[in-house]
This record gives C-alpha cells, sequence and structure tokens, in this order.
C-alpha cells in the first residue's frame, strides 16, 4: 500500500521545539506555543524533558505584557557538540561548534593530498582528537562528527563514489573507518550541502527562503536549501553544480558530461588559462607543475583584487560563466538567493558577486516574478566544516531518528565489519 | 520570530486520511491507523466524517486476519469533480475528473489562437459549461477549476506574467476572469506541474520517487514532483527547463537568457529547421506561414515514425538537445524518473525516449548511485489538464486550508473588482 507523502513529514515534536527555540534564541513558553500549534501541556512537558537532559536552560523574564512576566526558556550551547570535517585534496578545515552551531574550536591543514584514505583517516582523526583536547571539550557530549567531502556518495553507506582525491578513495567506507578510528559517528555529506544548511543556521538566510548556495573551493558545488531543510532528491546527489554543461558543444568531462561549468569556470580552469599567460604567470609566480590549485588560484585572485586587468579579465571569465550557471540553477529551482561560500570565493568573493548579480538580473526567465539576490557567506572559508557540524546537529536533535527523508543516521563507531 | 521550518510542514489529519484511502484504493481502519500512525480513536472519528459527508463509502469486508473481517473504506469518486483546462495558442483540452481523478468527460478545440482575454475566457467558460451539462455533472459538486498554462505566474493573484500567447494576456487576471464567468473557483498553475502530479495521482510513478516531468507541446517546460508534492520554489515558477540555457555561445531568447533549449529542441525550432530542407518541406507539404507548429511539428514526428531520414535527423537531434537538458535537470534534481508528457511527446514519444535515456545513461553525473529511467506519461495529450483538475482536488481535500506552502486557494468567483 502506498504511503501517504503528507504523512512523511510529520515532524518530531521534541525535534521541533528545540528548533524554534533555537531560531529564537529566547523565547516563553506561551510563545512556544504559538509558534508550533502545539498545546500548553504539550510545551510545558517538553520543555521540562529538554530542561532534565540540559538542553535548554532558563534565562530571566521576558518583557511584562500585562499578566505576570513570562519565564524565557533558551539553548544551553555547552550542552553537546558537533564536529564537521571538511576533506579536500588541497584543503582540510575542522571545526568544534557547540548546541548553537557557534565554532569554538577550529584549526586547519593543508588537506590530504594525493594520500591513500587508509593514511589520510587516521590523520584527520588525529587531528580532530587533538583539536577537541586542546579545546577542553568533553568527548561524551560529543554527538558526532559531520564529514563533508566531495560528491557524488553513498550517503546511507557512508561511502564515495568518486575517484577523489584519487582513484583509491572510490567506494571506499569513509564514514565507517573515521567512526572507527575516532570512537565516535560519522555522517558523511556533500560539502556544497553542508555549507548551505550553514548558513541557514548561521541566520543568513531568511527562514522561509528558497536558497542555492554555490560553493567553489578547488572544485565546484552546490546545494539547494528549502525552508530549513536541505534540497535532498533521490539519493542526496542533488545540486552537482559544477556538472552542469553550459556548452552542449563542449569537451568532454571526466565525469561523462560535456562543457561541465567546473572545467570552464573553476579554479583549476583559472589557473590553466593563467598559465597561457607568459607575462601574467611570470609577474605571478605561477607555477606550471603546481598540484594546489587552491594557492596558485589566490594568487591570480588577489592580483584582481588589486587591479591588475589580466588577472581581472580571468577572474571575471570565470564569474561570467558562473553567472549563465545561476541563471540555470534559479530557473529550475526558484530561488530567491544565492550564496557564495567556501575558499575560492572567500578571496574573490566581491568580483564574483558583482558578475553572477549581473548575469542574474539580465537573463532571469521570472525576473518579473522577483527577483535573485548574490550574497557573500557568512562563513567564508568555514563554510562546509561548520555546515558538516551542524548536520550532525540537525540530524541528531531537531530531526529526530527514523523518518525516511532525514536521511541516514551516522554511521556508529565499530559498525565496520572487520573482515 | 522565525518560524520552525518542520513544523511548517504539519499535515491535515482528514487531507492525510483521505490521501492515504485515494492511494489505497481499499482499506480498513485497521490498516488506515498503521499506515497513518494516528490512533484508532482519530481513525473512526475522521472516517465517521468522511462518511458523512459522502467522500468514502464502506465497501465489503477485507480479506480474514485470524479475527473478524474488517470493513473496507474506499473513495466515492461521483462524490466531487474537479475541471482542469489547458490553455494554449494551439492548443485546448478541458476534463472533468471525478474524486479518483478519472476523466468522465473530456473536449478539446483548436486553442486561443491570437485572440484577446477578453474574448478567449468567456469562450473556455462556455466550453467548461457545455462539458458539465453534457457530461450531467452536478456543479454543487464541482470543487474548482484548475487552469493550466504558460509560466512565469503569479499564482497567488492568478495572473501571467509572460505575453503569452499574444501581448494583452501579459498581467491580465485570467484567474479572477474566469471564476467570474464560471461562478466556479479558478487556480491558476503552470501546465507542466499540472501534468507532473497528474501522472502521480494517476498512479504512473512510485509514491517516492522524485521524478521530472518534461511537457512539451508548443513549447517546452517541466515539473518536478517529490514524494507527491510539486516543488515550487520560492514564487512557484520552477523548472522552466525550456528556458535553461543549452550554449552559453548561443543566441538571445526573448526572455533574455542566451541559447534557451526551447530554440534548439521545441516544436517551433524543428519546424523552422524543416522549412530549410526543401525536400522535406515539399514532401511534408510544411505550410512556410503556418502559425500552428503543433500541426506542423507533428507532420514530421509522423515522418520520422514513419522512417522518413530527414524527418528522423530532425527529431532525434531534438531529442539530443532534451536529453542534455535531461542531464542537467537530473544533475540538478537528483531525479529517479523523467515522464515524457504533452501533445508533441505524444506524437513522436519513442524516438524521444530512446536518445533522452541513451543521454542520461552516458553522461549523468551520479550514474553510478542510480539510474534515471525515462517513461512515456499515462496522460498522453491530456497530462496537463487533467493535473490541473488534480491540482484542485489536491488544493481542496489533501492539502487543506491555510498551510504557507500548500500555494495559493483558488481564487473564489466574483473576488474581481469589477470598477
Amino acid at each position: 500500500m502506498a504511503r501517504s507523502p503528507v504523512w512523511a513529514s510529520r515532524p518530531k515534536t521534541r525535534g521541533v521545539v528545540l528548533d524554534v527555540i533555537r531560531a529564537a534564541r529566547s523565547i516563553s513558553r506561551v510563545e512556544l506555543a504559538m509558534a508550533t500549534g502545539l498545546t500548553g501541556a504539550t510545551i510545558s512537558e517538553v520543555v521540562r524533558e529538554l530542561l532534565g537532559d540540559g538542553l535548554v536552560v532558563e534565562a530571566g523574564r521576558g518583557a511584562p505584557t500585562g499578566g505576570k512576566p513570562r519565564t524565557m526558556v533558551q539553548l544551553n550551547p555547552p550542552a553537546r557538540y558537533g564536529v564537521g570535517v571538511q576533506l579536500e585534496r588541497n584543503a582540510c578545515v575542522i571545526v568544534v561548534v557547540d548546541l548553537a552551531g557557534r565554532p569554538v574550536a577550529r584549526t586547519s591543514f593543508h588537506g590530504v593530498e594525493s594520500m591513500p584514505p587508509e593514511q589520510a583517516l587516521p590523520l584527520v582523526a588525529s587531528r580532530v582528537d587533538a583539536l577537541l583536547t586542546s579545546a577542553g571539550v568533553d568527548r561524551e557530549k560529543v554527538l558526532g562528527v559531520g564529514l563533508v567531502t566531495y560528491g557524488p556518495q553513498d550517503r546511507t553507506a557512508g561511502v564515495q563514489l568518486t575517484p577523489q582525491p584519487t582513484e583509491d578513495w572510490y567506494d571506499y567506507p569513509v564514514a565507517p573507518r573515521l567512526a572507527e578510528s575516532l570512537g565516535l559517528p560519522v555522517l558523511l555529506d556533500n560539502d556544497a550541502a553542508a555549507a548551505a544548511i550553514g548558513e541557514y543556521w548561521m541566520g543568513a538566510v531568511d527562514p522561509d527562503s528558497t536558497y542555492g548556495c554555490f560553493y567553489m573551493a578547488t572544485g565546484i558545488g552546490g546545494g539547494v536549501v528549502v525552508s530549513g531543510e536541505v534540497y535532498r532528491g533521490s539519493s542526496s546527489n542533488s545540486a552537482e553544480i559544477g556538472h552542469i554543461s553550459i556548452d552542449v558543444n563542449g569537451e568532454e568531462c571526466p565525469c561523462g558530461n560535456v562543457g561541465c561549468l567546473e572545467n570552464y569556470a573553476g579554479p583549476s580552469a583559472v589557473v590553466r588559462q593563467a598559465l597561457t599567460m607568459p607575462d601574467l604567470a611570470r609577474r605571478l609566480a605561477l607555477d606550471p607543475a603546481a598540484d594546489d590549485f587552491l594557492t596558485e588560484f589566490s594568487r591570480i585572485a588577489a592580483a584582481a583584487n588589486a587591479g591588475d586587468p589580466e588577472a581581472r579579465e580571468l577572474v571575471e571569465r570565470s564569474a561570467r560563466y558562473l553567472g549563465h550557471a545561476a541563471v540555470t540553477v534559479s530557473v529550475l529551482f526558484d530561488l530567491d538567493t544565492i550564496v557564495l561560500a567556501g575558499q575560492s570565493f572567500a578571496v574573490a568573493g566581491s568580483l564574483y558577486q558583482a558578475v553572477i548579480q549581473q548575469e542574474l538580473d539580465r537573463r532571469l526567465f521570472a525576473r518579473k516574478a522577483h527577483p535573485v539576490r548574490v550574497v557573500p557567506s557568512v562563513n567564508g572559508s568555514d563554510a562546509a566544516a561548520i555546515g558538516g557540524a551542524v548536520l550532525v546537529l540537525q540530524s541528531e536533535l531537531i530531526l529526530g531518528h527514523g523518518r525516511a527523508e532525514d536521511g541516514p543516521r551516522p554511521v556508529p563507531a565499530g559498525a565496520v565489519d572487520q573482515t
């Protein structure tokens, strides 16, 4: 028998209440009842439970409204923590966030380069351990780790379905193995989807917004959030904007498609284009043998920001292609906002923002219905890592367990068959 | 204070129960309780109400399961009706469907050509009246009319934001005016979104599916359905696939974008291409002055089906472009199925289906995670009209009133200021 689609989105009461408290920062029980539509009795019971678990605290009294002043409740940020790990070839950021999603500790290193996962994951685990120790965070209060990296993925199994950074990573059980090393649950997700939800959680976008996050680190990815939840599609491999085609006559990409955006606009494409311009390459001391596109791209972006005309031309061309793709994504998802996040936008964001906005204003099919606004990320280079940690908090506390559309639960430590 | 995104999707109990009964066709109260998670007492009360309103009937007993046999309930199809009107320049289909979404009456005419709305809408109203009369449907049982046509639209106001079929239609209050003529509520929606939900309601796709509907009549549109609800985006102007670009270097489209799919693959493009081939144009007696691209396209499609190599080349080229766009849409929405609906696919569907499937199998970024299956519409040429009627039933009975994401309520008759 068919399952009702409407029923499938029934909220968990406790998660709903906790999410409203989080978003409101400080709220009375009466306001909670109004905001959720739940009865006063239910709110009292749920709040009592949350107080008992230490997740919320009572915090002073609200402004008098004629009757007796109301006791306010708010999150207790140090009650729980989430860890976020953004893992890439040329960049790795690790953050610890508290229950309110605020970073309390951060570290980064150069990325896993071409290490196989057997070497890279223990390194990541030791960095996480060290960060938790130096931050003085009690491991008992850590809900888990959000490991965010390249797509496509099998999120349920915690496995990457892409040979990045190297062939060894294809089909490797990254989440179960990291869980095993750390003794903590690990949730695998897409870096761009993580960056997208991180923006929401940090209050950077309107809660009712339908927005896209364009995520550019070494590659280009994307995530779409509708009213506070990541748009997942049939297998959580949605919004891979780096691999939509902008040219039906373009060259074939290793992914199988032709004319993929990433090959025109991504940092590696910009670096390749710069290397064909001898004056520019010499001026910026670009290394033709460099494997680290992020560093080389940052030099070009810095020169563009400083007014170097050749560098600026390259960055603006990349931005033009991204603007072209932004029109496609907006036409399909009917977005109201696009957030630019990730290391590469962090170094050249204002140039990109202006050009992408211009393309949207000129080219968008439904621009008469409403504009699409382009804004920089509030989290900059750490957007994906913070989002990874937020996804763990959201999965554990807000969405609750067992709803089909919540996606996979974190893979618990010790769940891997070691034979 | 921020509204909780989770809470916002709280279902209306009555709508949930009715939708489960609809999808199951015949179900006992015990099974209803299991399927919805509601208590037996709540189910009994809701079913009693639905029986009282005549929306469901008791219908025999289920197979014995050890205890006493259970009384089954099922929809009472003739209890309510919805009307769907697909309105285009070269095609107009009107259907009446019963509560189960099954067409009980149908008519069509040549479309509104270049009539202004003041002339076209009374014509449509008279056709709807005549159809209801000839079908013997009691107007008291008609919940409303789903008018489905070109996007972009302001659905809330019932206004088109596009100068199609002619300039007169831009910003014209089509839904309020038709409601006034008919004395029935009218809901304005996008034809492709309507076609998409029609497929779901008729059981053509898995209820948990994330699927896209590619809709090709005179133009090309699209709709995406996630677990039984149309993906709306910020203003219900989503998935306008005819106006995504397939060529960053392409020509400018009247919509403002460059290289729009519709200008490469749409029926009018195919007819234009055919007119540049003198032998083919003569063989098929194509009329260079023809305004009706649907009829001319049908001739080309019929010739392609019959093996004419030139006609086949044109249709396959169009299909290749559509396949290219299908990859983009699938990469972004992570679809599992694409349904081909509308008049133009109805005449050449199998050629399109094969080529689009081939492109997806070769080019899709996440094809290692899962395939995307291309299937023909179960409703053929009537998909949009049937979907329009279904949207009215869904809006009135299943989604209930007043939820923010339900979109607009039908504009009631007499709501227009007539000054």
